[in-house]
């Protein structure tokens, strides 16, 4: 660290309130997810708040509708929000292939870890374009276990990573779908898709990844789906165990782990006339 | 193309120069491969002069020792440096794990896919680090084949490119160097190391690299190990041939290709004074 600092010329204090700002997951994903003032925004697939709790106080000028099928987790979310002092969020219960609203009411939409659990992502998506005004908005944000690698390699870990991808396929949901937002952008014909992949790089000079990202979130959720894994005959215990292990060993100061989360971005234009949205 | 004009508001043209720039692959790779004016670099394994064409013009204010073992690829790339009409490079046969130079005679060391062909990258990194001053840099750019993703996902086309993986590990290389840099670095004891992963993410809206990068540098090495890799047996002809048709199809409008590369930086500092550089 003193190196680092040295070399930049920031104070320490300094050096840390930046690592701070880079180091957060939130930080990689939702540092561009802004809405123009005055938009009314529909979250897709909300959960219990846990993207809401991080959107809308970075877009205090807009107006956030978030929906999820299920009430349980609404309830959730909303008791999120109202703790946080958020007021810029309405909760509704909602269905994303059959959504209650007219067509173009929404200046933007938003969809975040949704996606790969659906089995007709592109339906889903369909849906969603109709409720977006002309010249608005749709933003899509997934991961893609199939894009983790990460030193020392190691083929339980591998092993271990593919129980959570086959029980997501089981559920008819695709755990690599980060690298299809391009295609699915495309095949429902909005105009200026871009998708930028996020690329979360951990290595020992990054402690707030090693312990917030490796550990905490990835090792984890995999660790989570061993016991119906191993029931469900897709591995072994002991891969899966050592799997594990060596997934928590990349968290190591000589260790490295490598994820990258995609966002996608397009804007729902009328066939007949590009610059039709001003 | 015109819908990404229209919104950012460049004229067609601009919007091209702009996409020139950042769509190469030399731009992801060597934009900040840049030197101190007056810095003495010696660039480690120039084999025939493909990157020594991009950097040495880049730093026309330094001047460049670049070395090889081979005087065949010397002589290849001393005919295309002056064929380029390049003033500030130098050429020396040498051995990286012996270098001809004595302790702390360069300002900045430089080494561009070399390591991932070493038996002892570490060894190799030690020598270089000997013959940089106090207070000097040292930089690696390596690739990382092992990165690499795709869609549409194919088995194939994994174990196409396995076949390279396989036939550089018999040569005692390492084809998935790129994510161990940081430990490398960490391990010879150099100071401020950091590393920046550089992934080539391509989509049809980037077709110069569709062409560039996916067609005619990543499918095409890996097509020119099948005779040897079959040869081998490490893979099947039918297997190779519809491994080979994957990865071409990736560049379809609806496909997506993925890899990274890695470019490590790190400081040679006297290790009982750390301010000691200046």
């Amino acid at each position: 660290m003193e190196h680092t600092n040295y070399v930049h010329g920031y104070s320490n204090r300094e050096a840390m309130r930046l690592l701070d700002q880079a180091e957060t997951l939130d930080e990689i994903i939702h540092h561009d997810t802004v809405f123009s003032k005055g938009s009314l925004v529909l979250e897709a697939g909300c959960g219990v708040g846990a993207q809401t709790k991080i959107i809308a106080p970075k877009n205090p000028e807009s107006n956030f509708l978030s929906i999820d099928l299920s009430e349980t987790s609404l309830r959730e979310a909303r008791e999120l929000i109202q703790s946080l002092h958020i007021t810029n969020v309405e909760f509704r219960q909602a269905d994303i292939y059959h959504l209650p609203f007219t067509d173009e009411t929404f200046d933007s939409v938003l969809i975040c870890f949704v996606l790969e659990h659906l089995q007709n992502p592109k339906a889903a998506l369909r849906e969603l374009k109709r409720v977006v005004k002309q010249g608005g908005t749709m933003m899509a944000i997934e991961g893609d276990h199939g894009s983790t690698f990460f030193f020392p390699d190691s083929t339980s870990a591998h092993s271990a990573i593919d129980c959570q991808i086959q029980l997501q396929k089981q559920n008819g949901g695709n755990s690599n779908i980060g690298r299809e937002l391009y295609p699915l952008f495309k095949s429902i014909d909005l105009a200026s898709v871009s998708v930028s992949p996020r690329m979360v790089y951990v290595d020992a000079s990054k402690p707030r990844l090693v312990e917030g990202f490796i550990k905490k979130t990835f090792t984890a959720m995999i660790e989570g789906v061993g016991e119906k894994a191993i029931q469900q005959g897709i591995i072994d215990g002991a891969t899966f165990e050592q799997g594990i292990n060596d997934l928590y060993r990349t968290a190591e100061p000589d260790g490295v782990f490598s994820y990258t989360f995609f966002k996608a971005f397009g804007i729902k234009e009328n066939a007949t006339s590009p610059g039709g949205k001003e």
